[in-house]
C-alpha cells in the first residue's frame, strides 16, 4: 500500500489530520479525505504540497 | 518506495508530466516537481487532487 499521511499547515506547526490516506479530493470549498479503512473527512483547506517517500500530504487553509 | 504518477488534468483528459514523483512543492505562481530520481519539473499549475493508493497525482492549470 501507498498511503500517507495527512497535516495541517499551521504556522510553525504541523497538525497530524488523518493517517492512511488514500484519496483528497475538492468538495465545495474544501477538501474530502479518505483514508484506506473508509474513514471520511472533510476539511476547508487546500492541498500545500507532498513528499511522498516519506508518506507526507501537507495540507493548509 | 512511495512514488506516485503526477498527470495534468486538461478538460477530460490527463497528460503524464512526472513520473515517480517524490516531492512537489508550491514555488513562485507554480509547482516544483521532483522525482525520487532527482529529476525536476516546474509547472503553472497546483495540485488538484490525490489517489495515492493507485499512485497518482492529479495536477490543474
Amino acid at each position: 500500500m501507498c498511503e500517507a499521511n495527512a497535516y495541517l499547515i499551521k504556522g510553525e506547526e504541523e497538525e497530524i489530520i488523518m493517517e492512511a490516506v488514500d484519496t483528497v479530493k475538492p468538495e465545495d470549498d474544501g477538501l474530502k479525505l479518505t483514508s484506506i479503512f473508509g474513514e471520511q473527512k472533510f476539511l476547508k483547506a487546500r492541498i500545500h504540497s507532498l513528499s511522498l517517500v516519506d508518506h507526507k500530504v501537507f495540507l493548509k487553509e
